[in-house]
């Protein structure tokens, strides 16, 4: 049993910690951080957790935290980690952060969509970039887990095998991506409202949001080359869900008999099951059959579908998954189980919740 | 490892077994029996448990069944499993049925207010309603269950203590509830298509509500008396969750010093504590705190709460749950625990989802 | 023409208020008051106001207000009015104050429910309660007019004959009120984020909100005699809407043959024919039908139903209004109209949107 | 006063049209036409039309309405006014079609997304494609109009005076549109339940919608030549509302100086404003405000706005409307008033209802 901090406890994302790891066999939780909330009782804050949460909240002492801790989770704003991290805290605990400080191995990427000063990026190299599926071996020798941004999970893993074997030009890659409202996070803000945000939909960070450079970097290492890609995330009325709607050309491939076509749809899956067909958080659906946010509400998996369009030479790919467990905490719990050598699956094999 | 077998598997609150069940150690699931969906695989009525649930929809040949199954349940319409039901069956297999076939002990209660005739009623008397809190000892040896009802569920446990302890007159007893609309059934019924609930609110079967009687019944026994109550239903634009409201006249209870006077919010809570207190899935809230749906959405909690009202000399009871868990799949497998001696909270302890 | 000033008309009331008076032929809005938002386009505050509010906000300075207007509304927190109301400011302009300020004639019970000190008591005798269908006549002579509350123009109008005609006991109703979150304003407070209320009920204030004394006072009016509710306010997850249930226990009424007996539905129905059968905004629905609260949304409708429940002699009252509309600006536009001398239905004739 | 007829009263469409045309000071209904209801009342159907419309459904017999109306209104399934359409029909009254029937000016075009026979094409040639802003002129003197569909009329709009002027290469044009449930009817299927639809997001009809060629052909006017899109359309847990994102490649146009360059954000903003600065019902947003839905709720209006991606060379273009006004009956209206010579906003003029 090894032990947990959670610092930002309280936000949607630290919470969802707090639920997926009170499942989990091999950790407790030991420290629930939130700045807003010291010494308040954690199941105040989340009433959900009334009676299973008996603890109160502490401060995000983190340095305190590393030696009573194996695994600190930091669900903290930008640039907290980056501003606290030291080497003693890495030798004293793993670290998976949250956040998006290490994500980018580029700080001046980093500085110019953040708008902040990166202040430890001595730690760049050594961070991994936790999107398990892809980086597993680098993660299970990690110290210090960069745990992928939602829309990032959703919309890389979405369009990975097809960048990574050729089959779309990635420089046509546009992603148009719909969220749930957690993703805007617990503060009270008037856009956030219930009644701003129900029977209501829009764009926002149109080019400009911030996960559009994790996701050029992590595809343009499949791609073998830097890309650059249209990116727009949208507003939907409802708690959960992320579903990535990707649209690129497709590229003439060999085919058996020495001529160049485009891809079969046959041939596009069996592109995808190469890549997925093993593993257990990621669903390629059957032909024809398209992914709902619904059907991955609550659990840690990642449904992916697509379509080609014959007319227009365009592959549509679309993924959904939920933005607080494969987009945020359960990818989270998926990495630290990589890191302490724990069953990949532990505590989050729980079917989605429908309806 | 018992082998379970679902008639009504591809109903919502069907469903919702078979998510409980995937997660139960000591239950696998033998028959996903569906008549609307016979030889379908079971994946494609239910996306979300693509490449987790792999069989196919069966018939509803209960006979055959029960050969196969230690334990049937029967999320089906009322009047099914009565016009089935056979002592060679409940010699082969325990059955908790999901429907209202055997909650009402009195055959021409149940004939009026479902308007179907009884064709069964020489099990009313062996079939034990599996209000678990309630009638644990009794379920233990039962070979039928009679799974309550959502909305009961929820109305009994909420004023149970109050009226078994003769703290409210259960003849001023007016319980409104209010529930998400899964409760309505997965039919294709025009009332019930997302814009005609959502943004909506309304009453419905006021004053004919088919739940009115047992909650009558329970409450009955445990007043001494029979009684009639007011129960309103109302449909509230959301997928999960019963919330019932609860008012009743105060009674003067006998002080220490020997007065008689309307008892306090600690005497209330104390009598709340006597019953639940040792009871992992209802959580009688701290005063000041009121039941909120989202707070047990997901999990089998009943959460209660209640407010004394000085000035009126009534007091209001608050109780949640989720009506597919508490008040459905999830009371029936907390039903089939106690009935196999397994731990009461297998398979049910994960926390609410929030949010 | 006359001219319109509105205080707080960046708040949701106020909002409605701008909607609904832009469609009116007799009346032009000068003065978009808002003290969060003073200098600022009114439509950048309000995106649907694009193009047709050419105006920015100005301050709260209501003595130069009145100069400039025929009609002040207030859509204000509790106590501004009262604060800065002047007999010059009464003398300049007729008022409908939307705040609570003047809707409770005992400074009292205002200063005990509200917690705040009255600072300008000396205009409660004048200030008329403005239930248009009630205080009809009072309103056309009034130059300072309470506009009632949304909960409890809902339940009063819901209440109101059966009481006034003796059919139903006063001292037993209970008003079980559920609201949609417009309701709760547009502040940016964390218990009205979408995610806290999307797919979540809750009770709130039982026992204490301060609706409770003005349908107490004007039922008590109604009853001829001083009365003391139940009333339990509910948070829905919809923008718009208010549906109360309201239970009291009928009473016997001298028959035609000079027997005594439970009034029939047919004798209920025409009690509130007399009162409502001629009021453009009240509709009283045929027998078995609820109201349903998207039937009046976005309309200054009130819908009635009712269902007699003869096994525990209780009669369930039930309304419908849209909080916004009949709950708030709608009726002051009503009682605009009355003071004016304009058609009351001017402005206020837009049928229901649905769905 | 022109007398109306609906064909199709009781679908959503049909029933904005009764909305609309109830505050419409030229236009009676005296044709309420329902093959689903007939004999029924009207406001039976629809709650809230109760005492305000007072009529009985009629059936769907065009050629004796024809002789009672000026104007016929069809919102018919697919294949209905093909089939019963003649020659005196429209020398008796002018027919708006909302149904798809005569939208497309190749019949092949149509029999093979519509996957029927069209029973009338002699009318298609005849027939003005009702899109107001750009076929005003025809649509005066039209006696047919093909009302567009709703993800049409939004899609075209938001791209069609770039396109019209060269700054973007339709070619590249991916249409990316997220649609309230309502544009999928009131028809009691099971995917559009509001337990499978809430809480809920996914794309359907990919590459496969049939308001594809709609959009292609009248794009293709715009462009000067036949061009091929990409569109996908998405349903989202709202009544009402489309939001269309749109992507393409921006052209490099001539500058001043004589030199290419592609548009800056003023010169995209004066062609949006070219072409929709005198329309009422088109507002083109102030440069970094996106449309939301909500603020075109209930309303005909259409807001526009756009953001350039530097990084990509490309353009994305945003526009919304509620899909029942101006994605149908309010576009309907206003071709029923350009084809009468009433002023174009008769009727239409109510702002957006928010929240």
């Amino acid at each position: 049993m090894i032990k947990a901090g959670i610092i930002g406890a309280t936000g949607y994302a630290g919470a969802e910690l707090v639920r997926l790891l009170l499942g989990h066999r091999e950790a407790e939780i030991k420290w629930y951080g939130s700045r807003s909330y010291i010494d308040e009782k954690y199941a105040s804050v989340y009433g959900n957790m009334f009676q299973l949460v008996e603890d109160h909240c502490l401060d995000d002492h983190i340095e305190e935290l590393a030696k009573q801790a194996d695994v600190i989770f930091t669900a903290t704003p930008q640039g907290f980690l980056a501003g606290v991290l030291t080497e003693e805290i890495l030798q004293n605990a793993r670290v998976v952060d949250l956040s998006a400080d290490y994500r980018l191995k580029d700080v001046n990427i980093y500085e110019k969509w953040y708008k902040i000063k990166h202040k430890s990026p001595q730690f760049l190299e050594e961070a991994v970039y936790g999107l398990c599926e892809i980086n597993r071996e680098k993660v299970k020798k990690a110290r210090l887990v960069a745990n992928p941004g939602c829309y990032t999970t959703c919309s890389i893993l979405t369009a990975y095998p097809l960048v990574k074997e050729g089959l779309i030009d990635p420089h046509t890659l546009i992603v148009d991506a719909k969220s749930g409202t957690s993703g805007a996070g617990r503060g009270a803000k008037l856009p956030n409202l219930f009644c701003e945000v129900n029977e209501n939909m829009k764009a926002y960070g149109v080019a400009s949001h911030r996960h559009t450079p994790e996701i050029e970097e992590q595809l343009g290492y499949a791609a073998g080359e830097g890309i650059i890609i249209s990116f727009t995330p949208h507003l939907v009325p409802m708690n959960r869900g992320i579903l990535a709607t990707a649209y690129a050309a497709l590229r003439k491939i060999e085919q058996k008999d020495g001529t160049r076509a485009y891809p079969s749809c046959e041939q596009v899956k069996s592109v995808y099951d190469k890549y997925y067909g093993d593993e257990y958080f990621v669903r390629v659906l059957d032909q024809g059959t398209y992914p709902e946010t619904k059907w991955v509400e609550g659990s840690n998996f990642v449904d992916i579908g697509f379509q080609i369009d014959e007319r227009t030479g365009r592959i549509v790919m679309m993924g959904a998954i939920d933005n607080l467990v494969k987009g945020a905490a359960g990818q989270a719990v998926q990495n630290m189980n990589l890191m302490f050598g724990f069953e990949e699956t532990e505590g989050l094999r729980m079917p989605p919740v429908f309806p």
